[in-house]
């Protein structure tokens, strides 16, 4: 491990807190296992396995691309058909999308093997799988070492599978914390990988989170989508969305809480604890991001609905012209105002917009603020951690987004790297 | 002139001719001036007039984005108010956005200057500025380099005015023709500018055309949205829209060609010749683009409607990922499916898309091509310019959207610098 946190010193992340083993709680009724299959590379610990307790409600959200790859379709089909999920198996090195049939044969074949190496039923077994899109996957070398990863589970393997799960992540990517919920302590534990929406010739984004709170399997369904819209469905390196993106929330029961419903006491505690994990893990991954040297949350504030909100704020974190402005810390205002403009507010009235940019007010009634003075803008723009709040003065709903700055750094590693 | 061709030699502009001045042809009824008048930087002509003859129709094409610039909305008034355009004048180094209602003013007075020494009333006047967003235009020094570019009025400063209107531009963007219709030769001159859809806080794009055919101006209204959507609207550097963008048609009459309605004789040649003149423009920003190496054209091909078509191809000729493959000249082709794929097409059956590089097909039935070798694909990828055709499977209708890559130099250029 000492190699790992020396890469990590030397890496460009932002912020990102790595815990200590000793900050990593168990999840009761979770076992991980890690193991060397040569699915690309040799000497990596390239497949991981999740065992799960019986009786452990599991739900997951999901890619909108359209072209998802193979594991995303068996996970939905497995999910609907089977109401007990047992195992989670991951691998690293191949995307298995734009693969065909042969892709689907080849997700569904690892859970086969799975579910015959751990007793279960082959829809027990949620597969997944990241890394170079458009090449076949070596089924064979990953069933090969299916034994291994088994022969090695445990409930404290949580670091490990950080590590394994990522592809060319500096970082690896971990939460953990625990919370009192009348008279019982839940844990929760979770891992991402992703490193810009799709690292190169990378299908990306990854998020398990595990809790030993009991929660009934109709509500966590709704709770994960939920919650993946207050993290992982905010956040945005370059605008692309990988084929292979899951959110993965896991629930054993084993701490004696149980939740049946949105009524059910502790519920709201319950829902924010893991909403507070999904948002950190979800945040690693713009701290560990291609090239990123700063962090930047985005506020709209004041918007009619939703989707206004969050259009003003993918317009603004997704404009490649405010992105280099930040990295080069030059308060570079009208890019912002610009992108706000073309967000596709059609009857937006910019006499009533207004821009923070940290705690200094730079653009008030959609022009220059008067008393806006340049050297508050570049004092703000030398922090690492950066929040531009946008009021539109047209309603009270606010949304809020993650993102980084774009540097030279993002264009050597997608032009130059192939992995 | 030497040290703007030897500029050009040294720019990294894509195939970019830059016509000599004897296959520049005047436009009869177009005078155009040019005049240093200190905007933003002394020794510079920023400052440019185009006066009009009585009879000529003018017709433009304005930004999208919600903060346009005060001459925008200036410009969109006068249209309305007045039937008879008499000139335009155009200043660099101060784009006169975000500046609110002394903004308006700003142009108003500029209007109202010109019109005073031209005898003319001021809405026969339409302003266009370019340059730094957020700042107040300095009106006093533009109307005082009026005289200087009225004095300079003469047919044959186009290739001037290509220079004039330049901000971080590298190279002077012109095209010129002529078209023989029935017993009349017409000719065509126009220039460009811009280099990214925002240069570093600059507002951006602007188009001139000229030509002596004689069109309705009702029609030409219609010819020049219709122009637009074939040329300018169909390119994209970086995603960003500014808050100046203008494309302007002007119809002298002067050839004795008259065009009253689209089923008049020689309509769709002269539809079709000021098109591919438009589209010439618009492809020469492309060209020049920040930072470009690469040209690329996308073609989508076989969707249900323009919507659809343009949704995938801007989605590829938007991603950050496709544009530093093709700036590694690295054939990184499951990036172009992963954007197919979150281009927005709820329904897209991706079995059905094909995607050729070149003359390669790279992928059929929406998998790697049995017989691709990636040898052909980097064959292609070496080139300075590139077709990337998409077949989508679902319908006729094509589109066609022209972008370029991007490279270190684009970081560079909008990171390091503000004019």
């Amino acid at each position: 491990m000492g190699d790992l946190f020396f890469a990590g010193n030397s890496s460009m992340a932002v912020n990102l807190h790595i815990p200590s083993l000793s900050e990593i709680h168990a999840v009761p009724g979770i076992e991980i296992g890690i193991a060397e299959a040569g699915i690309r590379k040799a000497g990596r610990k390239d497949l991981t396995v999740f065992l799960l307790a019986p009786g452990t409600s599991v739900a997951g959200v999901f890619t909108q691309n359209r072209f998802r790859a193979a594991p995303v379709q068996v996970c939905e089909s497995h999910l609907i058909a089977e109401p007990q999920i047992r195992a989670l198996v991951i691998n690293t090195g191949n995307a298995n999308a734009g693969t065909g049939d042969s892709g689907l044969q080849a997700s569904q074949d690892t859970c086969k093997a799975l579910a015959s190496l751990l007793n279960l039923n082959s829809q027990q077994i949620l597969p997944f799988s990241t890394g170079v899109i458009l090449e076949p996957l070596p089924v064979d070398r990953l069933v090969a070492g299916l034994p291994k990863a088994i022969a090695n589970l445990g409930p404290n393997n949580w670091f490990d599978a950080a590590h394994g799960i990522m592809t060319t992540d500096t970082q690896p990517k971990i939460v953990s914390r625990r919370v009192v919920l009348g008279d019982k302590t839940v844990t929760i534990t979770g891992i991402s990988k992703g490193a810009g929406m799709i690292r190169p010739n990378m299908a990306t984004m990854l998020g398990y989170l595990g809790t030993d709170a009991g929660i009934a399997p109709a509500l966590l369904k709704e709770m994960a989508g939920a919650i993946a819209n207050r993290s992982f469905n905010r956040i945005t390196v370059d605008g692309d969305t990988s084929t292979n993106d899951s959110f993965m929330i896991m629930a054993t029961g084993q701490s004696g809480l149980h939740i049946d419903s949105s009524n059910s006491p502790h519920f709201a505690a319950l829902f924010d604890a893991l909403a507070e994990a999904a948002t950190e893990l979800a945040q690693k991954i713009v701290r560990d991001a291609e090239g990123a040297t700063k962090f930047m949350t985005i506020q709209v504030e004041q918007a009619k609905d939703t989707n206004e909100a969050l259009k003003v704020a993918y317009a603004v974190a997704q404009s490649p012209l405010v992105k280099t402005a930040f990295y080069a810390s030059d308060p570079n205002l009208g890019r912002i105002l610009a992108a706000i403009g073309y967000a596709g507010i059609i009857d937006l009235d910019v006499s009533a917009v207004n821009l923070w940019l940290g705690d200094v007010l730079v653009a008030s009634n959609g022009q220059r603020h008067p008393g806006y003075q340049e050297a508050d803008g570049q004092r703000v723009m030398q922090q690492p951690e950066i929040t531009v709040r946008i009021g539109l003065g047209r309603g009270t709903i606010a949304e809020t987004v993650y993102t980084c700055d774009f540097s030279h750094e993002y264009v050597s590693i997608n032009a130059d790297y192939r992995s």
